[in-house]
């Protein structure tokens, strides 16, 4: 009987090409592949939440293999943490329902993107470091006209489009102390490059470039050439996602109805 | 006429071996004798007042450059700040008088040591990240026994002893912030190691592994292994080095006598 494993993992992006397997170049899903082939003696390739691009970082990547054996799961859960390189932080390794999958079945993600007013050499790698000053109230009022459902067309990267491109926002909002800010968003789905284009802009609005209102014309435009320059990469985590919580459980199974069916049946158990 | 360059400067030592140029390797020293000989057009290489180990970082080491000209010292002035790689942060270029000697002039130089209680996958380069808690109490009181002029051969690198290792500690004190520390040590010389063997033999003190009066102990037996183990590396930080006032000034010079009567001369006008 197959199981599912769920790692809960960290890492510092800086000396990776990112999260999704590359042959000759390091990435987080190659080297979490590495590990846990080796534990198992078969390989196996982790699926995971957000495929982070290049120098992005995460403080709570969510990933799941499937076992074939009881014994298979506990080889994880007992050795996987310790196998890991210094720059990722596996946090935790547990047995979830079957119908877990660290892509599909998540609600909703959470990112953060750090920035700081001057610099720092020994976080050069950790947040944008901007030389400028900002009004931060402009930027408070552009983050807040991106809460809700929107058409984020004009924030994806061209080439990356979907059919349907709403998102959406249930937070978004720059957190100051002192000179550095952490901006927090949350939403169901998330667009290629879109925190990072949506920083951008702000951050443009912060500058003066753009009055924080002009962000109701740039979503309305659905047009990527309407919304400002993408933030580099190096200032980007992802923080969370979240699942149904029945996914958890291990016993937890949708009985061959669809995902979704399934939650609305657990949920009006 | 000769004119000397001296340059303040910072560094992330991760990706360093160290300061001292070696051959195939990269070096802080290395770096910068390849940035100032591409300006000048011809093989200079730059004295430090630290030489600090690998991995070990700087927020203020000193160097100086001994130019021909002062088209050569504007040349330096003006582009080697831009030069930089990434981890090397020029702070201040500036002429300085022909007497002044960036290893020999300081009369102190000031380390820091920081310390994390806890784990921060970000700062796994830039801290000692320590996994059980300490006796605060404990360790400043063994911090204070190192005030003053002693014999510091207990904390000295055995290969490197020298005839007099006495050194006058003016400062050593721990600076708590939450559960991070910064150890702050300043003395007119410094021996090989002995701030990382100073820093682990108190982290000893702070496990309860050594009362804190043992210190004396310890610096009366002037022998290494009378001493803990050395703290690690990347959690160390040359932090800033002084010189007599006098050697700021271009047109300053000794005229013939020795360095520091000159100085005393310059003291007493």
């Amino acid at each position: 009987m197959s199981r599912t494993v769920r790692i809960d993992l960290a890492y510092d992006g800086s000396a990776f090409h990112g999260w999704q397997i590359q042959p000759r170049l390091r990435t987080v899903q190659g080297d979490l592949s590495a590990m846990a082939s080796r534990l198992l003696g078969r390989e196996v390739k982790p699926t995971g939440a957000g495929r982070t691009d290049t120098g992005v970082h995460a403080l709570g990547q969510v990933a799941h293999l499937v076992c074939e054996s009881r014994d298979e799961v506990e080889r994880l859960t007992r050795a996987l943490r310790r196998t890991a390189p210094d720059d990722i932080e596996i946090i935790s390794v547990r047995e979830v329902s079957p119908d877990f999958e660290a892509r599909f079945s998540a609600v909703w993600r959470r990112y953060e993107y750090r920035l700081l007013l001057g610099r720092d050499l020994f976080r050069r790698n950790l947040e944008w470091q901007i030389h400028w000053d900002l009004d931060r109230d402009a930027m408070a009022a552009g983050a807040e006209l991106f809460s809700g459902a929107h058409d984020y067309s004009s924030f994806c990267k061209a080439t990356s489009l979907k059919e349907n491109n709403v998102c959406d926002v249930s937070e978004c909002r720059f957190q100051w102390r002192g000179g550095s800010a952490i901006f927090h968003i949350r939403a169901n789905r998330f667009l290629h490059h879109m925190v990072r284009t949506l920083v951008g802009t702000l951050v443009e609005v912060g500058k003066g470039l753009r009055p924080p209102a002009e962000i109701r014309d740039i979503l309305a435009a659905r047009d990527r050439s309407a919304a400002g320059k993408m933030a580099p990469a190096h200032g980007l985590y992802l923080a969370e996602v979240g699942y149904p919580e029945a996914l958890s459980d291990p016993r937890y199974r949708a009985n061959g109805a669809g995902l979704r069916s399934a939650i609305n049946e657990e949920e009006t158990r």
